[in-house]
């Protein structure tokens, strides 16, 4: 076991947040670090909180953060922030955030970027909470805004996923365009102070109501106003009541976990693959020509492909 | 060329929408029919537009299709849906959309789930796209919500992108956070009859005019009310004239199509080398096995990734 691996455990914060870069950026230090700490993760509570931006879901992060703390537990929070070239990734949230709880030991915070992960966000995402895991954290928080397949993928890495939504943010139809109603275990409604919060809570009901779940939970709607905190013991309750119910029923953890894990294989393979046709089959130049002759149409990108799957020797 | 390849040029729906559904499943056939009509594409203006929901983008599409069709152009419709297990993914929009146009032959349009597909939606959608684009429509938009690094994948194939924005769904911050601000070549801020409209136009303003992009362009804001079709003409202008300034310089195009052509290959790449390992090398049940064994930590799932590599010959 490296060093590093040995802090991770030990819960050195610098040697957290160096060596969730290194995962990062895909780094073989990274997977040799993983490996280290494999064996010690698995105990943490992974809670997903996701929804539309201007849900307040960083704010309601905070508050649940700040609740665990007050019970004891140590909370780790990344937050998938979509990167903007405007501001250079540094959000202006994180920075009022970082004051409120930066100096707290037990707590960590981190952004990552939602681009430029080759091999895919979800994938550096779990192995960011695996390091968060094994560093002792017991309570680690997943904030992501909730639209599009890369942001559900991250979800899908937490043990219970609260979708967060607004009065008057969208009627029916439009929850469910945007594709999140079906990953929530927990719906809080909040800035529940303002109008139409009996008429979304309604909404939400019928919509939960014509669904069933395979696993036979019913979804739980709480009701918060983050910036008020309150509804926040309501939402805690929530997630422990749904962690009681995975919990009463060994075999449904276990497929659950046996599922993430199947997941997480496929999500490794694809960038490992990615990564040595890169590194060691096609160069940059290499790529670049290929790239060059498809946008003039002298070739097909089908056949390009063909040519270096047939170099690196693969049959299919 | 398949029977397939050759009704496709020669612009039959049936033909076209079996193709697309052979893509979509990531088929072989699929695969010979894109290098087919490879040589076809490229004359298609390709319009993507993206933005939250309730944004209006629908109805946006819908006056665009009908504005074009005006115009006597053939217009092709990709609509990327988060697909949703309450509706079966036929979405209640799509159902009104399909009476208005469906009967119209210079019509195409296609839902697509954005769950499922091995490889990615984004490959799945760039190969849509080539199919419409070789069966002769001349514009083919492509519809997304716009949030998540896949969503954005999806705009990339785009010509030139539409931001839908609406009023007072955010302020600047948010719409940072939301991600879409740099894919802009033009805003269109839809619901313009609403309240706060000059407010948001303004902020947007500032946005733009504190970013600088690297090719120059200075995107575009109309207003809209798509509803009453009030707006189309303005908005077809502005992407004309986006359209204009891309084949301006000839240097720039290019360039712009390189990078789109590369990104195409190493999606293709990704998608192929996972198909070759999970069809070749592990089975369902192996990779089930796998699941279970870093399920319950007797394996983690570097190394299951390190034997996968291993088996299928792969140096790094």
């Amino acid at each position: 076991m490296s060093l590093l691996s040995e802090k991770i455990l030990s819960g050195d914060k610098r040697s957290i947040g160096r060596a969730i870069s290194a995962v990062e950026d895909g780094r073989s230090d990274g997977t040799e670090l993983l490996k280290d700490i494999f064996p010690h993760t698995g105990k943490a509570l992974v809670i997903g909180i996701t929804g539309a931006p201007g849900a307040g879901k960083s704010t309601l992060v905070d508050r649940l953060a700040a609740h665990y703390r007050g019970a004891g537990e140590r909370v780790g929070i990344i937050a998938v922030d979509p990167s903007s070239p405007f501001t250079g990734g540094a959000l202006l949230g994180d920075r009022i955030r970082m004051q409120n709880m930066a100096t707290d030991p037990g707590v960590f915070i981190r952004s990552m970027a939602s681009r430029g992960h080759l091999g895919g966000l979800a994938r550096a995402t779990v192995d960011a909470v695996a390091i968060l895991d094994a560093a002792g954290y017991n309570k680690v928080i997943i904030e992501t805004v909730g639209v599009g397949q890369d942001e559900v993928d991250v979800v899908k890495a937490a043990d219970v996923t609260v979708v967060v939504l607004v009065p008057g943010m969208g009627d029916g139809v439009q929850a469910m365009k945007a594709g999140i109603m079906e990953i929530g275990d927990i719906f809080a409604i909040n800035k529940a102070d303002r109008d139409g919060v009996l008429r979304t809570e309604r909404e939400l009901e019928m919509l939960l109501s014509i669904s069933e779940r395979p696993d036979g939970w019913t979804p739980l709607i709480v009701k918060t106003v983050a910036t008020e905190d309150s509804g926040t013991p309501a939402l805690t309750a929530a997630i422990a009541q749904y962690q009681g119910f995975l919990d009463a029923d060994r075999s449904r953890s276990t497929d659950r976990r046996a599922t993430t894990a199947e997941h997480r294989i496929v999500e490794l393979l694809r960038d490992r693959l990615l990564k040595a046709a890169l590194s060691r089959v096609v160069n940059e130049t290499d790529l670049g020509e290929m790239a060059r002759a498809v946008a003039d149409r002298r070739r097909d990108p089908y056949s390009v492909v063909d040519e270096i799957i047939a170099k690196m020797g693969i049959s299919e």
